[in-house]
């Protein structure tokens, strides 16, 4: 569902027109009365249907969107969040979750949420994230990894500031984000021998140390203990170089050591088809690479691409995890 | 000239092929000897003819590249920087930066130089610009812009560590930064309100503070001072989102907090036809972007794109010189 006020009930929509026609199917976590208002309110012709199970929902997707019922507490207004119907949003995790861990579901895609309103209520988890690894009994690490069809990143450092971002970096950092990367590489996304790009932290990679200290102090041990690990690891590379067409093809992802290192290549060649995709889970777990976009909510103007390449993802991840089961 | 050992000479001569039979014209302050048989080396049919004033230069290029000699002391050895000709390096530079100030040429454009080479000969100056500075008797400020067809980018902080670039960034800095840029798309780019697009420095802009508070130290108060100049400014942007197709249809200039957040859009983007600019000098200049490239330095490889993008650039920006001068 994600945050009700937000633009998530309008791409679900707008992704079963997309996807009904194929072998792709889903279930909404949603409120089933306050889908089919919307869709009538944005004339989009959706039927929604009500269904009990994950089968039943996949049964009947070619005809009408299946709705696992979550009601809403109060009838939620475009673009204002409302902390009523902070208890349905987390329900919704929470059951999509439960589908993915029994096995009903093959992965669970998460709408946007609004983090401000879940506090509000009581919502004791920074974000998603931390409530799937706790909902999953997930050991280790999670990791965010950003997905375009050019880019694959993942930030070892991800909601600080910028400064906070470098005093909190660390080797160990490095070294179990880049292993958990390799290791869903291998297992979920079908790279048998993935080529990870580990970036500098600053200008030129340090420049032998002229423009900063970290590569040599931190970055450098940190690939040196990969590569005893046996991963094919390069770097550091000097950030603003390892992004163009030609150093993409010599990996499958880049390590990045800060959220705008990883995040503004990203969406700067892609900003519509980026997936977040959470390693380290024991489900398969995407979501589509925007926020609730209130300002643009309930209009009818917003852009499914990227929670429709969340769900293509998510459905190929989920795909090769069946074909190997315990991978 | 830029280091004999680099890539200079080779993209020199390059450079004439591809342009000796448009209007654009240049010389080069350089060996004569040495570009004589690098040519030969490498295969280029590119004649090359000594001459002494640059209305001369212009006379015979179209057939043949026309050098002013500045004799270099030792060989060069492609990829191997050699201390005995760093005056020579040092002399090109200053006898073009007078052709420039004299009105004898429109502008400068400077091949890339070792810095190291030149500080062992005594060099007493960080880089290029600062020598220009000096040479030109520049007040003010220098500020560093990257052009490229798509996007053009100021950092405020350049060369320096990630860490230092935030300690040292203040708000007198942004706002000298982007009055010097402003006036420079007036004047030299023909641009006659040109909008600045300024970053913030965290993820998500700061998110309201929750991920830093630069944005309302610092970046704020330089976009208030700049507003009240009468600047058409906006931000401060989140830096992940601001350089898409649409974001930067709606700015000139993106005044960017650090080197590879300006410089890492800007390469992915296209990193072959970057420029750089040195605004608030009372000459034209411009550079390639790139360095010496001394692993390739002799071989025939080397791309000459973003020379020509250079010696373009600056025709433009000379021209618009002489239309207006004292501008």
């Amino acid at each position: 569902m994600g945050d009700p006020a937000g633009i998530g009930g309008e791409l679900s929509l707008k992704a079963w027109l997309a996807l009904r026609a194929t072998d792709l199917t889903f279930v909404a976590l949603d409120d089933p009365v306050r889908l089919e208002r919307l869709a009538r309110d944005l004339g989009l012709a959706v039927p929604v249907r009500v269904v009990a199970t994950t089968a039943e929902a996949q049964q009947e997707f070619r005809s009408a969107l299946p709705v696992l019922p979550v009601p809403l507490a109060a009838i939620p207004m475009p673009g204002r969040p409302d902390p009523a119907n902070a208890k349905a949003v987390i329900a919704s995790i929470e059951q999509a979750t439960k589908l993915a861990v029994s096995g009903d579901a093959g992965a669970v895609v998460t709408n946007p949420i609004n983090k401000a309103a879940l506090y509000q209520a009581g919502f004791a988890y920074p974000g998603h994230t931390e409530y799937l690894a706790d909902l999953t009994g997930a050991t280790g690490q999670q990791i965010m990894m950003l997905a375009s069809p050019m880019l694959r990143v993942v930030p070892v450092t991800v909601h600080a500031s910028l400064r906070d971002s470098i005093a909190m970096l660390t080797t160990d950092m490095i070294v179990a984000a880049a292993r958990t990367t390799a290791a869903a590489l291998r297992h979920d996304f079908g790279i048998a021998s993935p080529r990870l790009a580990v970036a500098g932290l600053n200008p030129h990679a340090g420049e032998q140390g002229a423009l900063g200290t970290e590569e040599t102090t931190l970055v450098q041990p940190a690939i040196d203990i990969l590569r005893a690990d046996g991963i094919d690891v390069s770097g550091p590379w000097p950030p603003d170089t390892m992004f163009t067409a030609a150093a993409r093809a010599r990996y499958d992802v880049a390590i990045c050591m800060y959220h705008d290192q990883a995040l503004i290549p990203l969406k700067t060649l892609d900003m519509d088809h980026g997936v977040n995709v959470t390693l380290g889970l024991p489900i398969v777990r995407t979501s589509p690479d925007h926020g609730t976009a209130f300002d643009i909510a309930g209009k009818g103007i917003a852009d499914a691409t990227s929670l429709l390449a969340a769900l293509e993802l998510a459905g190929a991840l989920a795909e090769r995890r069946v074909a190997r089961p315990g991978g």
